[in-house]
């Protein structure tokens, strides 16, 4: 048996010997794409009236009465923290890998740049556009959406982690970002529903888009790469920037577009408490399934973040901090069982892959955060709100102004749906593309392995001491002087 | 004696195995305190005015005139700064052990997100309790001073840390909570002293709770760790992150909660310049005590923070941007000295042993930072403050409207002796609850190990590249076959 | 040849053993310039209106309405994004040397604490010096322009890193935060150009700064020094904690002090924007100009950066959404290839030795940030701008009032040109003052190594876990009783 593994290793290296070289449609793709951006900012993209230089103008005509009620001081502390997340924190998080820190952190940061310039034509195309001058005017609001839109794509790249090439991680930007923009146009827009922390347009839509995308490209050897399947100790405490950046600044994330006032501030607060819940719920089910009680890295680095996925529709709902621990509680456990049992079952029983578990941090987690989204809606009332208050949360104005709460809640449903049926399906479509033999991906033997797509700096092992290392030259020197003198006397 | 050494350390091994399972109790301890915090959320904590959505209402009836008079603008960049320090500054300060790592972020991370629930309640019973409907209404301003209540704690950690199981942090962090709450309240409300940046209250208190703890769980084979009580060259550059968070974060810590505008305006430039000048006096003292001048990373990576510790109380007052200087001045020499000569002194003759040294950076610095807020409230003038100013200042107001500068500086010298001494009698009693055999603590031979409570994976050397892997499978192959012809062979 | 090296080696050895010794030297310097500074701050430096406890009255005498209107709301969430860019951000893009860690983020530590003191009161004596009472009053902003300009002689360390000791960096620092605020000076004051970000004055002035440094303390043997010049696995990942903070926060380093309201808002969408089209030209030339197209970690790290450097002027001017991406694009590729040729040239035949490169991140950068600043001035009109908004972003104003934009974008070219002169002339007079052989700097063959100014912990190999630990005891014994047995039975 050995020996046919043997065997089926160097067949594999002779005839599966993927061309993993990227030189000229990385280049391509990103000169050709940014340029295309370019062109397209100059047609659409202008300074919105609280970023122009007339907005001196635009106060008096608003009457407003202070440059502190620009949106940017309301909402900059907030984009600043949601910014953090999608780069170091998602960056940091995939740094976990012995060998593929680089490409965790390095790709990241490449399709989250690209994603973040498409993502504001596209969410501006549907949300922004003014039809009287066919222009989006941006200001700090849509820098956040674009942020968000870009998580979508970073998470789906959880999924297929060090098992595709940066080409690929582009296209699945491209159509990651276009998709987020539809399916988000539907649920806000057409459906009405509300969903501030995106757990819904967000997390449910990106963890089903990077298993959808990870099954079709399904590899039966990667156990092949398996000795870079895993993580060292140094590799653990850089993810734990990653989780930690992200689970102090999801009440920043929660709350970064939601209504100035109460709104920002109960969003933050609730997400602040689920998550601090998911902590201790996470630790226990962790220690409660290993020998000795022994922690797993690989929950508290994840697990650990999924109250604040599960809270992302319902943080700026009158939820109640209870109710925020409660979200918190059960989520913590059910991510960290998906961690124990639902991926080894995925990829053994339904050959899906899926690298970081974004199953268990963003997919489950972001489709209960939706249902618990409608229900707290439908369970809203004008004791709790105000009548004030239950219009401005759930925006029950112009066309929307006789939609009762229990409605509302099945919309929320249906949105949960909607994100779900678009991650699914588009995650399957964006697999296929990516299964054509010319993005450059790496061999079944390959993967997890930063030498593919990196220059990858000389081991550590190599450093020398000054001392040993002169005294080596030295002793080099001797030895050739002695073996040339034992060369003379034979 | 040698001979005596390995015989007690084999010994050591058969007796001394201590039981350090805590797979019943962590997961206990977690899931019942966890429900116990949704259960009193539930019945004690609900929205404050400013987090309600009855918020349009109260602007109304209060005459608030903008969103952004919400104590959210006010105060949120400063929660998330303080936020940062509790998880990652504090976290990664105690990464620098080489193989204690996960436990010095890790069990930082559980134990600030219970702590800060549990101080949400019990700073509410003291503070925040509305006495005719018996709730807690929360907002910004509570998230922060949750914080701070952990970070007493957190500090006490430091002291432990590496020789206590997770179960004793959780017991810790419990009693270190409610200590914290009863001595806030006996100092902030009884003595009506001032303690923004928490000087008494945080790290006095803190510090010594910590000492107290350590000084009753002497371990006196502690020596058998010590080839693990050290740092690593990388474990030393993630503790960095830790203490620079810490320090750039400081201005926000002292200045969250103080008074709108000029209040915390002069707080974050007090810690600011006491900060800046505390790095060059630790630089001096370190470069001096070492050979040929070179500087020790356990005093760039601590003492340099002294001087935000000891500016914790005085940084609202005007002590004036020379007198910020003159604390970090002092302040960096002694911590550092403290490093270099209190340290061995209390480890070797009064048997404390103090991982972190938070005596020096946290027990004295925090003693002194008391005492200057003494002094400086008892020097502060009409002249200086303007006659608002003063009362604004020091809150004299109600009955303490009569209170004259000389009586402050007496109440703030006696709120310090107050923090230390709850510290002291406070971390003694749970140092000997903390001594039962129950909680699951390492044996003194297996201090400062993450492999105790931790899935730690593999170690580095173990990544061969796939070419070397490939011919290693390829020479194993040959070798067997060889082997079997050599058998034939002979 | 290979015998004539070792016996050079052997000789430097013995001629050129440079006494490193620092213990008398940098704490000497840290402790006079500190008292110089709390001797300077006592005679100079008070607090502002807004964070003087006179605020209340203030507010009434100027008819301010709320506290949220103090300056400190305004700027403090930006400034605390650009003191994490100084400290973090800069400090990590040094650690990527395999053995300098330390000295990377620990001097850019050091030399920042004392330069932004140094910088309160240089750029005081300038700008902010009441003529009146003789004081300089400060708030949040002279902390933020304290902040940049330490950056100009953080920038200077990264040619210089690894090359000199802690003694010159705080030379460097000394004369580099003189030579900045009086070159600020004369470009913001005399010329009365606009550089809010500091194209000019930061990173032109900074980067020519280091290079006239680095270009006369030249080491002709520097190749001794080759084996530590260069990263290692992880070290490389800890310079992309560097990268990513400063990546993330430079629109707030381009917004901190530009105008209220729309200016800062215009300056971080320009930034942003910028930042992200550098991103994937940079990735696009790197790949291009390797075998295989692998990305180098080099570019990834450092030329990500260059589009905010070059928006440092216009960021706050109408330059549009799509201008900014394509000087983004512009920058990505310049200083891509100034890694890829330029820097090389300059080492091989300019003999200018540049560790980070910074010719490519900071000189050229800005450098044509502030032409670029120049032209979008030149181009201004009153249409794009409102004639309000002209006169608030170039503040013309008092005798300025009549300076037409054609004049300002000449004034703008200009204020750069003085920036690099300043920089190239007083980084020349710098450099001969360090080879003055009183500095305790390094031997060529001593150079980008930790153990010459630190303590370096011994290394990972050395951490046997227990078991092991404990055999070797038990085998040590058994080896010292079998060598007795041995003895005794020969």
């Amino acid at each position: 048996v050995s020996c046919l593994q043997d065997f089926f290793l160097i067949y594999c290296h002779i005839w599966d010997d993927k061309n993993t070289n990227v030189r000229v449609s990385l280049p391509a793709v990103c000169f050709v794409w940014q340029i295309a951006m370019i062109v397209l900012f100059g047609v659409f993209i202008r300074y919105n009236p609280e970023s122009d230089a007339h907005w001196v103008e635009h106060m008096r005509t608003e009457n407003i009465s202070s440059d502190i009620e620009n949106d940017f001081y309301y909402r900059y502390p907030s984009f600043q923290d949601v910014h953090v997340m999608i780069f170091v924190g998602f960056g940091f998080l995939m740094t976990f890998l012995k060998r593929y820190s680089f490409g965790g952190v390095g790709f990241n940061f490449l399709i989250a740049s690209f994603g973040l310039q498409w993502a504001l034509l596209m969410q501006g195309w549907f949300h922004f556009l003014d039809h009287s001058t066919g222009k989006i005017y941006i200001g700090v609001e849509n820098l956040i959406n674009a942020d968000f839109c870009c998580a979508g794509s970073l998470i789906a790249y959880g999924a297929l982690l060090g098992k595709v090439s940066p080409v690929q991680l582009m296209v699945v930007t491209l159509f990651g970002v276009t998709l987020f923009a539809v399916e988000e146009y539907i649920i806000l827009h057409l459906l009405h529903c509300r969903d501030a922390g995106g757990s819904m347009v967000i997390h449910a839509f990106g963890g089903y888009y990077g298993l959808a995308i990870s099954w079709v490209l399904y590899r039966p050897n990667l156990h092949l790469s398996k000795r870079l399947n895993g993580s060292v100790y140094h590799s653990d405490v850089f993810a734990m920037i990653g989780t930690l950046f992200l689970w102090m600044f999801w009440p920043s994330f929660n709350s970064a577009i939601t209504d100035h006032g109460d709104g920002q501030h109960r969003a933050a607060i609730n997400t602040y408490l689920a998550l601090a819940s998911t902590v201790l719920t996470t630790v226990a089910i962790s220690s409660m399934s290993q020998k000795k009680g022994k922690l797993d890295m690989v929950h508290i680095q994840n697990a650990t973040l999924a109250g604040g996925v599960a809270m992302g529709t319902a943080a700026e709902f009158m939820i109640s901090p209870y109710g925020s621990l409660i979200v918190g509680f059960c989520t913590g456990i059910i991510s960290t069982f998906g961690y124990l049992f639902v991926t080894p079952f995925l990829e053994n029983k339904l050959k899906l892959q899926d690298t970081c578990g974004v199953h268990n941090l963003h997919a489950v987690p972001g489709m209960l955060g939706g249902f618990i989204g409608a229900i707290v809606a439908a369970a809203a009332s004008e004791e709790v709100y105000s009548r004030e208050g239950l219009i401005d949360v759930f925006d029950f104005e112009g066309k929307h102004a006789n939609r009762t709460v229990g409605t509302q809640g099945g919309y929320q449903a249906a949105g949960t749906c909607v994100a779900i049926a678009f991650g699914l399906v588009g995650g399957a479509i964006v697999g296929f593309i990516l299964k054509f033999p010319i993005w450059g991906d790496p061999a079944d033997d390959n993967c997890y392995d930063d030498e593919v797509y990196w220059e990858v700096p000389e081991d550590e092992e190599t450093i020398p001491p000054v001392l040993e290392y002169n005294n080596h030259m030295i002793h080099k020197h001797q030895d050739i002087a002695e073996s040339n003198f034992s060369v003379e006397q034979s």
